[in-house]
């Protein structure tokens, strides 16, 4: 998708590009043609980074650099959470509708030595249906063409669906649902009926009743939730069963609202990975959807490299 | 609604009824007619006295009854928590269908000196709809005549929706929605946008525009609790709102889904009491529905009553 148009992988041109999350760094040395050269990850995201005082970004970033080996004085792309009003500085959102292939021109610098920018989030600002993402643009330029229509599904602690129309954001919502997962299984009295959150729940028969349930009744999620606690006090079913339904209730919901809300649903792009990937995929393709899963990292990786290259190409031109 | 048979409320014939919940503990001193001579009220509930192991619940009550001038000896009626597999001793489910005027058929008799018994709970023992009840039915058996028919709404941190007809339990179903309310508010990116759930949300503009975003879209819960931190990053509303659209988000999708279950509601009877109470009401009312409130606490206690009256009176008979 990154057009190789310099075969050198030498420190001229190279640059560095950052997913820089709420719990997470990912940082890739790139070659002057988009190519991934080195990798260095971490846990300081910027929950960790915030909490440190306003010097808490700049040291992660010069660590990573290190052990990235990158050259004195190559430029930073970052994307995520660095960006947000509380992170390094705020790279306010765009508003939608937005082109994605345009959101290298919302990129804001860091006033620091060297070039470190951070790309904006995007926001659909209407009072009706108020709605933020910062890091899932990314994803999404880096999974799709200039002139892509279509659905794009991104699961996760804040699920996205985005339709995207000729290239351009025009509508998303958030789903609560991996948030409402950990949640409930950890806070509420569901927390008798749920196996440690560690286990990643598998696409079970538990799983498949929790989504049949939502699609079914996707009004239902309150009383589904409690029912999940009831069932097995009255022995319908076991503890070790719950976190794979609770998993199923919620995603189902998630399925049955996108539904309604883009209408017949034919084809979508699935930005995910690992056992989470696996649930969403099965669910969609159970619901008869044409389904393509590209791996959350690498559209992260894409969508910097694609929007890096658009900046500093742009400057050694002019 | 209670007979009173005899003019006596001197100690022959005189009872006690405790509502012992998870959390709380009221206990009142009956006259042999049902009226209420005196109260005594705690925070020992079943969670606090299963804590201090099998010792726990005999010297709380014992201390109650001091308190309450109980008679040496005055029998015990008990409803709730403390009924419960975890409780002081189980006192297992009725299942549905179920007469409320045959509850106190199903009481236990604690292995001790003197004669205090808890009342069951009912279960709705179906696979596919698995629901349970403790402490509810008496409150309903407080506020139902013999033949009555219709349904009942008991908001709470698991509020029930209760379909009976002549004077029987049919089905019910429990919404987590006062649970989902704290869990959310206190542990979810919400704490955020939601102020101290101390704060009683009031029947405000922000309530009612919850309330209005559930009724319409129903299935979109999920998306609509991320939409309320959105709108306060996007500075379209304030945290000091967050508390009262959260409530309206939440009631809304209760009584969507209970609308859809139970056909086109004409009228409900409604157990609560306070700040929730009149949540609920507005709620119903603005759905045009004709509301009877019940005081909750008074209705424990009604059903307690009838219930004791039954036992005691059935004795004393033989």
């Amino acid at each position: 998708m990154i057009p190789a148009e310099s075969p050198s992988r030498s420190a001229p041109g190279a640059f560095v590009v950052v997913d820089w999350g709420s719990s997470s760094f990912r940082g890739w040395m790139m070659a002057a043609d988009g190519a991934a050269l080195a990798e260095s990850r971490g846990g300081e995201g910027m929950l960790h980074c915030a909490g440190n005082g306003d010097g808490g970004f700049a040291p992660v970033l010069r660590d990573h650099l290190a052990r990235l080996g990158a050259p004195e004085g190559a430029p930073v792309l970052i994307c995520g959470m660095a960006g947000a009003r509380q992170g390094w500085a705020e790279a306010p959102y765009i508003r939608t509708p937005t082109r994605l292939d345009a959101l290298h021109e919302g990129a804001i610098r860091i006033d620091t030595p060297g070039d470190i920018r951070i790309l904006p989030g995007i926001a659909q600002a209407h009072a009706d249906r108020p709605d933020v993402m910062r890091g899932e643009e990314t994803q999404l330029l880096g999974v799709t063409e200039p002139d892509f229509s279509g659905l794009v599904c991104i699961p996760g602690t804040h699920s996205k669906w985005v339709g995207i129309e000729d290239g351009r954001i025009v509508e998303f919502s958030t789903y609560m649902t991996g948030e409402l997962f950990s949640t409930i299984a950890e806070h509420s009295i569901l927390a008798h009926a749920v196996e440690a959150a560690g286990a990643a729940p598998t696409d079970s028969q538990p799983f498949q009743e929790g989504l049949s349930t939502a699609l079914a009744e996707p009004t239902a999620l309150t009383v589904s939730l409690f029912r999940l606690r009831a069932a097995q006090l009255l022995g319908f079913e076991q503890r070790a069963d719950g976190a794979a339904r609770l998993s199923g209730l919620l995603i189902g919901t998630e399925l049955a609202d996108a539904r309604r809300r883009h209408g017949p649903l034919r084809s979508v792009r699935l930005i995910a990975a690992g056992a989470l990937g696996r649930l969403y995929e099965a669910a969609l393709v159970g619901q008869g959807l044409d389904v393509t899963t590209v791996d959350a990292e690498q559209a992260s990786r894409r969508g910097l490299a694609k929007a890096a290259l658009a900046i500093w190409r742009a400057r050694a031109a002019t």
